[in-house]
């Protein structure tokens, strides 16, 4: 018999039940919180046409494309054999077409979160992944979008990484704007891109390296002086404003980021944002060409290493490639299977339970079967997942089930119980197994009250 | 500038917000009742090795599979650029894979389900899909799987449908056992292979060409004129059983496949599933070469022509490509996409509301922001789901909003409202839109209450 690889493709995440449960838990947080802001979920294909996709150009992006094709009437639209179709690599591409496509039946601003997987043919190492989740949220405005959005983006993650629970966070807030208003207040004849991109490096390399790369640009001692200054700034979000207008920088691009920053953060307290778990950081800059206004990253305080777990910012034009109407944006990305990934790798997934039903029923004969059966039926009325062990087996594999599958409660039923009208219900106290007697007029009531903990 | 097709593909579905809410609500039904059993939910890769997914042999699905290519390293594991992968067809091999491969970790019986995209390069037409939703359930046993399982899985359809209220349905179900063991009691030299064949034709040619069909394959007068009684039988299941029993047929496999029927049949009844809802159907064959016991299928009584909306079965041994162990299951799968489709063409799907939100605020005038988000985040903690229109937008815009979006409450905050602490609240009542001067002290109360009808 040929033998067949089951492994797992390397670049591909696949789970075990006990972690797919807390990955799925983790999951429905984020989707919850969207949609309580009133985000509605979105579902695009995953396939889409190539040439759509990578309509803003290639580079990196051609080179990580998977690819489609089908023999059969599969690949083109004219019935062709080599298709011109690819899967997504991301889902902004897809929300830009989207939008454009059905751009008269919706209402803007438009608000869409989507939550899926996107594929990228990186090579395989650790912590990267060819197919991951990404958990997008997006506000697109028709014309225009009031800066009020880019403070809410923040507080929906706020929202999301409290109830996650994973330790104190930061989400870093800055603005492009500042940056490139900076620049062109310096008048220099210097190219602007390049000066923006030894900025963008600067703690990457030795400050004299930085001062030596802005002068090989042609910038003079005051202009280096200015952006030292500038790159300096720190404190709390009222004193980064303040040296920021201490400056004394008269450019009108420089000034709107300023103004914009200060509403963000200001909107922010304002919702209840603790104001310790976000700051103003002029060294993010996520990018060079895709976002122009603000700018966030959020990093958990004490894992420092995973880097930035979610991402994201103000854009002028999602879709200009498919449409010529103007659509501002702002949004952030939760890199989901690349968080669950390190949160495991540094312990912090806690997997036990290995079944999403909170109670297991064991009949302990055949002849138990029917009462376990009336009983399962009471307890998912009551709203409860309920597991039956249908199958016949030993009284030893019976317990290996139970202990294997480490529901939240196990109900036991044997014939000495079910003359009675009772069941044992087992549960865990600390370590302890605890066993209980209890009449089954009363249990859904029992397991409700020993969930809420006030035995 | 170049024009991009923003159209979505052909043979893909993409659905407007009101529709993806009533989609994704579905598909959350289906989801919550699979869970209420125990079911836990996989996420295996779409990504698959070729060979692995075409292990059981080609013919049709090979001719339909996507495959998938990286020009760079996301291509073969050896990174060579010709790739080896292909996009899943089904999530029954990729289930066999994962119990294969992870079968040491796994307890049995083993409940999963699965919902989840996959693809085929179907030549694109009305109602069939190149990617569409499954949602799977299978119980996988460890050498031996109960009978009992095999009535559990369309006990969980009876949930899931009823719950959908799509009107009156009929989980149609038969046993593979009762025809294979008929044909092996009529000890012929013909090729069983072929009267099967012929017999699950049986509904789409004349009674004189089956009968004639029959004699070509070497068959008696006598032994045509058995199955054309047992093809004959119906009535309820306790007539169709006795009907079985007296055809006096002496084959132990025909004789399995009674007492299996009814063993599900008795325990449909006992489980809880109203009689009306399920019946035994002989002409039911589920393709000829998988399921080996109880099949099934399900059709809404109301739109026959719609065919069956779920279909399943049971089968000896799932993964005998990929390991030795043996593997017996009961499963079944709800072809989502195609289902949605279809009752959208005959208008059952009633979507109205354009956005998840059930409450959407209007502050009419910047002023008044500051109330919104304040009332916002109280009928957020109170778990209700709200969208604050944060742009500043002209009165008429902002009614527009409202109307566009038609969530279920709609509040105005205007200063005039604001100065004495309460609001606008709009709903309808039949076509009726009421609006009602409401304390924000009680708001989230007077939401909850219109929201049960008891005014």
């Amino acid at each position: 018999m040929e033998k067949f690889n089951t492994k797992v493709l390397p670049g591909f995440m696949e789970l075990l039940p006990e972690e797919q449960i807390e990955f799925d838990r983790i999951k429905a947080i984020i989707a919850e919180t969207y949609e309580q802001f009133g985000f509605t979920a979105l579902d695009t294909p995953a396939i889409e046409r190539r040439k759509t996709l990578l309509a803003k150009g290639g580079g990196e992006t051609e080179k990580q494309i998977y690819n489609v094709e089908n023999t059969r009437g599969g690949g083109n639209e004219d019935g062709s054999v080599k298709a011109d179709l690819s899967l997504r690599f991301d889902l902004t591409v897809p929300l830009a077409r989207y939008v454009a496509d059905h751009f008269n039946s919706l209402s803007f601003p438009f608000r869409r979160c989507h939550i899926a997987k996107v594929y990228r043919g990186e090579r395989p190492q650790k912590g990267r992944f060819r197919e991951f989740y990404q958990c997008d949220i997006d506000v697109i405005g028709k014309d225009k979008l009031s800066i009020r959005y880019d403070a809410e983006i923040p507080y929906i993650i706020y929202q999301v990484f409290k109830k996650l629970n994973f330790g104190k966070f930061t989400i870093r807030i800055n603005n492009r704007k500042l940056l490139s208003g900076l620049v062109a207040s310096l008048k220099t004849d210097a190219n602007t891109t390049e000066i923006l991109r030894i900025i963008d490096k600067v703690e990457k390399v030795t400050q004299e390296d930085f001062i030596d790369m802005l002068h090989e640009q042609g910038l003079t001692e005051d202009m280096v002086d200015t952006l030292l200054k500038f790159i300096a700034i720190n404190g709390t979000s009222d004193e980064v404003i303040a040296q920021l207008r201490g400056l004394g920088i008269r450019d009108s691009l420089y000034e709107a980021g300023i103004d914009e920053l200060e509403t963000v953060t200001s909107l922010l307290i304002e919702m209840g944002v603790d104001s310790t778990y976000f700051a103003i950081d002029l060294s993010i800059a996520r990018g060079l060409d895709y976002y122009t206004g603000t700018v966030y990253e959020t990093k958990l305080d004490d894992y420092p290493k995973i880097g930035s777990v979610c991402s994201g910012g103000r854009f002028d034009d999602l879709a200009s490639f498919y449409t010529s109407e103007k659509l501002p944006g702002v949004g952030i990305s939760i890199g989901l299977t690349r968080l669950f990934y390190q949160l495991r790798e540094i312990g912090l997934i806690n997997a036990t339970h290995k079944t999403t039903a909170q109670i297991v029923i064991i009949p302990m004969g055949d002849e138990n079967i029917h009462a376990a059966l009336k009983i399962a039926r009471e307890l998912r009325e009551a709203h409860w997942k309920v597991d039956v062990l249908l199958e016949s087996l030993t009284v030893k594999k019976k317990f290996q089930y139970v202990s294997k599958k480490d529901a939240q409660f196990t109900i036991v039923i044997g014939s000495n119980e079910e003359s009675c009208g009772e069941v044992v219900l087992q549960f865990k106290r600390g370590d302890e197994i605890v066993k209980e007697r209890v009449s089954t007029d009363v249990l859904a009531e029992r397991i409700t009250s020993l969930t809420k903990g006030d035995e």
